[in-house]
């Protein structure tokens, strides 16, 4: 069998903006992390489970990427996030630094302990572009195929989190955990992995109790 | 809550490409057809599923879109495809014609009646990106979310086919089954929906007897 090897077009870099962003943040005491995934993985039900847990020790800032819609924004506000953004790309498949800091420009940043930036649902582009973030979140689920991480490396590679969600579904499934764990693994050693579902809530508690105490600069 | 709008870059086109593929194949009476949905949603798995059950009617070639791995490619050549081409994109995120065009250089067209080119797992970019294809089929399940089409418009609005996967986890899973119909129809009412468990091969008999047709240029 024929294989086919193309190299890739490196696009350009927004380091100067992801900088700047940092550089905004940092002195504030303000963590921030971007969130990624594939579309349907959980990113939003995610966060909006997250925030209606830490809105009473937390401020959360929000930033909503989305291709057309508002409606994820619209949930995260519902969900009591401190401030809100929604950017729209119309057809831009990843978020860039420049984009960030746009809607960082609308925030009353004393407002904010924490923001995350929810990416476009995609595993591959978003990973290309730095946003400033302090720490990046990749979310997959039980539904999405085992091998997932072995043909999205650099997502997996990149990241310091990996969120393995959908748990409940897992008995319906074709999905090896384990296998799972180990490819993230020798992608990553040093991930952090968190399992859980949002749906049924199972897994939550751990997951928030680290995301307070990264917030709050103690890890 | 604010909203920023970001104008979407044009990629360069590559209709030329495109038009080269269809003055090869469509005087030899080869169909072609482009597979897209989000990473997971089940491409390969419906590919393999087809192929067992057409292999003994149709000869089916089969243009494998990895990032990485050629596991995909493996398996739909166990599957008994006539002609198999792994291309590897090294992170690019969707097909271009002129890979396509140079997968095509590998192939014996004498055994190819239907040409599938799978597309890279991303329900954005792929959408941009002729392939000198007849039919876009986008691919989607019920573990993703029912808000998808509406999220991620352009695709099913551009697309000739929408399938439904995973059926057998409707009932675990909220997900409107009607709401999503109402959403694809609204984008583009000509549009063809199959509804399937590639699982349990509920609804297949219906999708490969439509597929052969097409093959066939009675479709």
């Amino acid at each position: 069998m024929p294989k086919l090897t193309i190299a890739q077009n490196i696009l350009a870099a927004n380091d100067t903006y992801a900088a700047g962003i940092r550089q905004l943040l940092a002195p504030r005491g303000i963590r921030s992390i971007n969130f990624m995934s594939s579309p349907g993985a959980g990113k939003t039900t995610l966060l909006e489970r997250t925030i209606r847990r830490l809105r009473v020790k937390l401020q959360i800032g929000v930033i909503e990427g989305d291709i057309e819609t508002s409606a994820d924004a619209e949930r995260i506000e519902a969900a009591g996030a401190s401030e809100t953004c929604q950017i729209n790309t119309r057809g831009n498949c990843h978020l860039e630094a420049h984009m960030v800091q746009a809607a960082l420009d609308q925030f009353d940043l004393d407002r904010v302990q924490l923001l995350i930036i929810e990416n476009i649902g995609n595993l591959i582009c978003p990973n290309a572009w730095d946003l400033g973030e302090d720490l990046r979140v990749v979310i997959t689920s039980t539904t999405e195929g085992d091998e997932k991480p072995a043909k999205y490396p650099q997502m997996f590679a990149d990241a310091q989190v990996v969120v393995i969600n959908k748990l409940d579904l897992l008995p319906y499934v074709d999905y090896d955990l384990e296998k799972v764990r180990r490819q993230v693994l020798a992608l990553n050693p040093h991930l952090r992995i968190f399992e859980l579902s949002c749906r049924t809530e199972e897994g939550l508690d751990g997951w928030c109790e680290w995301l307070e105490n990264f917030a709050r600069g103690e890890i």
